[in-house]
């Protein structure tokens, strides 16, 4: 690990900040061997990072998106053609990745500013973009604390827990989701232990997930996904923590690919799954989850992992994202405003 | 892929023959990138390709050990020696894996004819000895046929099965036993598509069994283990096919880590688990799976997968490479002598 310090927002770590004109974002790609810092001044180049994963996690993405915006609005442009270049710079940011709500949820919020601001002073207008996508930030980060809280809380003492993919502050503006429950449940002393879930095909459990926690000296082992159902039947899981890229109106959550079937295995165990995410997730837009666009990722991810080809050549893979677990088998959403739980009726806020 | 020739037994690709005093054996952890047959003289050599999983799969190594008897009895000793020597092999053979059952089998199957024959002439003993491994050998082709055969019966037709691991020729002494169902099966136009988990830690998924379907024709798509559960929810699979490590009295099934997780899936999801293993896999000795010893194997193989570290230094890991089904989540056992059905009385034959 290279000696690179961690951006810092508020004073917590943070997967990127905005400072002087430009962001700052961990390269996630090149974790835990190496911390790579980008420089980025252009949403192109933002765009890319969130296409390539290079920036990843919901409420991440939401937040990269948000500042992403400011950069595309930093360029002079005539006022005339101020809408276009609005229409232009949110596009390319929306069409960067389908499945977590957060991107379209905060660019919409950057919209509304945008259409009160637009006739403002290019400067003026400039702030309150900035202003904006800062708000965002923050609330995201003590959100994230709130959901820490609301999360411990409902853990049992010397909790056992698992977790899949990575909802760590690296997911998010800092602190994190089912992390930052695993984070307030630690300080609290309720933890004894986090089963890490590897998370093929891009391994954020093991590159990631451990990573935060090692950082932190919160106790951990590190399991391949396929160990999670007999790791449960030995009796050595109190509950599941997972992140959510969207959770509909009926509560259905869309997660990490192999979501669903930890939830499945959790009901057949009598193990809760808690759903930590930040109402921004929420999108009540949709009634159930078969209406999420599910990502389908280049075969490649599993036919040549790491890079190694592994598998014939021109094998057929089937290689989605996510996943959507029904909320019949999420036993809570833990959010910034409490516990939920079934039945679930969500509302967006905002 | 060289253009070097598989092994053939009786006219079938098979994982290792005996020929001419020695054993041809594939070495599978170069496949699918390179076909490379070892040249192995010496029983010590041997029980080190069992160890180092060159060879794999319980029936494979069951036939493995036996013809390491034959190769450890070849050598020229005193008379008074034989018997230390015997043992002294047999220990070595034992010593290798743990969990498969047929590797013990086939050593006790050997100890029967040595006992017989150690008073015999030094070539006669070592005929005898050689006469048996072949035997178990080719039982072993001739089972998986009829395992074939009985597992196409109750497939539904144009099936869609998911398989966990390599259970294929590679794994046996020829044909497979839950790729001998997909061969059989295939052939009698009942197949539509085989979904292959690619198997971590060691990929035998993604590298054996895209295989060895790939050189047929057989159509298959490889998938993430944790995504299994999803594309069960998505109604893609009739049947769940899984070979055995051991099986014991109550028919509870050691198997691959992951296939429990399956078991449990596909229990949710209303589509039968067949395993399908020749009655060597059963141990009627030991009552309940929990009694079966489970190797562990070194969390490197978590920790930095294909070499490539991934984790943090000294990330601690849980690897076991097996797990245990209980015989209620197994909906029928597919021998060489028929279609087992719950509840199961396995008795051990021979």
């Amino acid at each position: 690990m290279t000696k690179k310090r961690l951006p810092t927002f508020h004073g917590v770590p943070s997967p990127l900040i905005y400072r002087d004109g430009g962001i700052d974002l961990i390269d996630q790609r090149q974790l835990p061997s190496k911390l790579v810092v980008l420089r980025i001044t252009d949403y192109v180049d933002l765009a890319d990072a969130i296409r390539e994963m290079k920036v990843r996690g919901a409420p991440a993405i939401g937040i990269a998106a948000a500042y992403g915006i400011v950069l595309g609005m930093q360029e002079e442009v005539k006022r005339t053609d101020l809408v276009d270049r609005f229409a232009q710079v949110s596009a390319e940011l929306r069409g960067t990745r389908p499945t977590a709500v957060n991107l379209f949820w905060a660019i919409t919020r950057l919209e509304r500013i945008f259409q009160r601001h637009k006739n403002d002073r290019p400067a003026s207008l400039r702030e309150a973009l900035l202003t904006e996508a800062k708000q965002i930030h923050e609330e995201d980060v003590k959100g994230n604390q709130c959901i820490g809280r609301h999360g411990s809380a409902i853990l049992p003492q010397d909790a056992r827990v698992l977790t899949i993919c990575n909802a760590g502050f690296l997911a998010s503006g800092g602190y994190g989701t089912a992390l930052g429950v695993v984070r307030a449940a630690w300080k609290q002393g309720k933890l004894s232990m986090v089963y890490v879930c590897e998370t093929r095909p891009l391994f954020q459990g093991s590159r990631l997930t451990a990573w935060e926690l090692s950082r932190e000296g919160i106790p951990f082992q590190l399991i391949i996904d396929s160990a999670a159902g007999y790791l449960m039947a030995k009796g050595r899981i109190d509950a599941v923590l997972a992140g959510a890229d969207r959770i509909t109106q009926n509560g259905d959550v869309t997660n990490k690919i192999g979501t669903y079937a930890l939830a499945v295995l959790g009901d057949h165990h009598r193990i809760p799954l808690y759903v930590a995410a930040p109402t921004s997730t929420i999108d009540a837009s949709l009634g159930t989850g078969d209406e999420v666009p599910i990502e389908e990722r280049d075969g490649e991810e599993v036919r040549a992992p790491l890079g190694v080809q592994l598998a014939v050549q021109g094998a057929r893979v089937w290689n989605p994202a996510f996943d959507v677990t029904p909320a019949r088998l999420v036993s809570a959403i833990i959010t910034e405003r409490g516990v939920l739980r079934p039945p679930y009726h969500m509302r967006t806020e905002n």
